[in-house]
């Protein structure tokens, strides 16, 4: 019933099929169209909740500020209750599932949508984890020409951020895309990207125990350390950084995005919070860690991204130490455009 | 805040991490706990509705009727908005992102389990339709080995039903996890699965002249008339039926699960479902059709799957045309359980 009125803008290319709402204005604000004739408030969570208006036939209706490019979590708040949007693809996030929405990107950045290039493919891969006793997936991107090449590829294994799952690289990073389109226009070396699922009581043996050993196994890889990277967001940049400065011999690269140690880190903090276990292996082998990682990245999505106070104490603590590492600004907060532009810029770097 | 309550049952395999409800009784009846303190009507539509009772906290509980084994699809219903159910994954089903509930099978009941046995992909393929003018995207079952065997294998190609999606053999059907024990237990050739997206203008075209040489192309298949497969649920198995009758030179066999032809078109009914243009084929290569189909399989739900009907009237016609066929019937209506079971069925009878 939704496609009868008339659409102020386009309907956004994460809505599912035939809906019309929510459309993206010229501005790209989004007006938002739902039927709800007995709910008493309708809100849409872009972050900032917006009241809808109760219109005629049972419709309410609103439309959102501008939003930045890319993709964004949000809700339809139906009475208070938080929900997905009918009229929206569904994405793991907020530990539940989500509906998210595209925001075109300016005209001429053609980096995150699909071209007429070679495609790789997304695997979805079973395993058995000995570590959590139990089967669990990770998606595996090879690149184009995989299949049938008989090469070795090297490995950057990525991790999503809390709330996510190993589907948040697949779906709402495009990693697939920007691989393909970076390869493609030999702006990157082709490698697998292998997207596991962090969510493990103990993301360091699993990583190291079952995944890599898996990967390895199954896959036509470059098995050593300089042919390996590690990298996360969030969430995944806390583990990263954590097994990464754990086991220098085992990657020869490290990306944190939107991510850093937890500056008021105290005797009390968890293992996994406090990070002063690894300042002092960084003191202790300042040499190494230099030596060993080609690049030591760190993005950020400006003063707006709730990591950013973390990220700033981090390195800090880095310069202190001497410890050598580049750091990469990209407005957007705490948000999938901003990965999605790390991984962008991060892959260009690597295996080179 | 679900957690700290008493759970009556089992959280389903279907529930988000954490989430404690919808909870699975022994009797199979599901509990629902559902957090909406400024709602005034809480129901869970189960295909039938089942009003939730508000309770302290601004919880609201509620169990339903004994469910069928496998998976169904629901809804949270708040204030008669039906939407997703923040405690379950979605499935893309009903047009939109829907919730699903996935009920224990019996004891003994393996072959819909996830077993220690070799595991085959799932790969998500992009691929450029001309008949569409679009980007799609199929989801490739290959079998364990594949990528090392050198072989070539035979195709299955199987369609979802209508509101669903190329997701819906392999999320809702669980394909790679029937075909992953089926070959272990060597009751099934090992074979590629290709689900391909059915929602199209023209599905025969982009069938025959974007799909299947796509699949040739990029996989090691035999690509020969012997070797290939159509099969459907519901909307897909009118899609194999006019697809395989037009081109009996290009299948082997027919798989059409809780389909059949419409019994009451008429002229005004549209090309693809008016059936007396391929009845009229039938009649005229009788012969012809009874000799290439090895197996035309028909499966359906018991006497309450909606398409029962159509089914009937259409053996009717096959006997009189004097078409063989095999028809197995398995409790459970229009349903993935059924769909399930009649891809474990057909998947056996297949390239032997």
């Amino acid at each position: 019933m939704q496609a009868q009125v008339q659409n102020p803008g386009k309907p956004a290319a994460s809505n599912v099929r035939r809906a019309a709402f929510p459309s993206i204005l010229p501005d790209n604000s989004v007006a938002f169209r739902v039927h709800a004739p007995n709910a008493q408030k309708v809100q849409i969570d872009l972050g900032r909740k917006y009241d809808l208006v109760k219109k005629d036939g049972g419709f309410w209706e609103g439309t959102t500020d501008p939003q930045s490019e890319g993709f964004h979590y949000y809700s339809l708040v139906i009475d208070d209750v938080a929900v997905c949007d009918p009229s929206s693809e569904t994405y793991f996030g907020m530990s539940r599932m989500a509906s998210g929405i595209e925001i075109p990107y300016p005209a001429g950045t053609n980096q995150f949508y699909i071209a007429d290039v070679p495609h790789g493919d997304v695997r979805m891969k079973r395993f058995f984890s000995k570590t959590s006793n139990e089967w669990r997936r990770m998606y595996v991107y090879t690149p184009p020409g995989y299949d049938t090449s008989g090469k070795k590829y090297p490995v950057l294994y990525i991790q999503h951020g809390g709330g996510e799952d190993e589907r948040g690289w697949a779906e709402q990073g495009r990693t697939d895309i920007i691989l393909d389109n970076l390869i493609a226009n030999k702006q990157a070396v082709p490698m697998l990207v292998v997207m596991s699922d962090g969510n493990t009581q103990d993301f360091e043996s699993e990583l190291l125990n079952d995944c890599i050993p898996f990967v390895e196994k199954n896959f036509r890889v470059k098995a050593d350390r300089v042919n390996r990277v590690l990298a996360g967001l969030s969430m995944g940049g806390i583990q990263t950084l954590n097994t990464g400065i754990a086991h220098p011999e085992l990657f020869s690269s490290l990306g944190v995005f939107s991510s850093g140690w937890f500056a008021n880190a105290s005797p009390m903090t968890s293992n996994m919070d406090n990070p002063e276990k690894y300042y002092t292996m960084l003191k202790e082998k300042k040499d190494l860690y230099n030596r060993q990682f080609n690049h030591f990245w760190l993005s950020m999505g400006g003063k707006e991204d709730i990591a950013y106070n973390n990220c700033q104490v981090m390195m800090k603590r880095f310069d202190e130490i001497g410890i050598k590492y580049t750091y990469y600004e990209y407005p957007g907060g705490h948000t999938w455009p901003v990965w999605r532009e790390s991984l962008y810029r991060f892959a260009q770097l690597l295996f080179k």
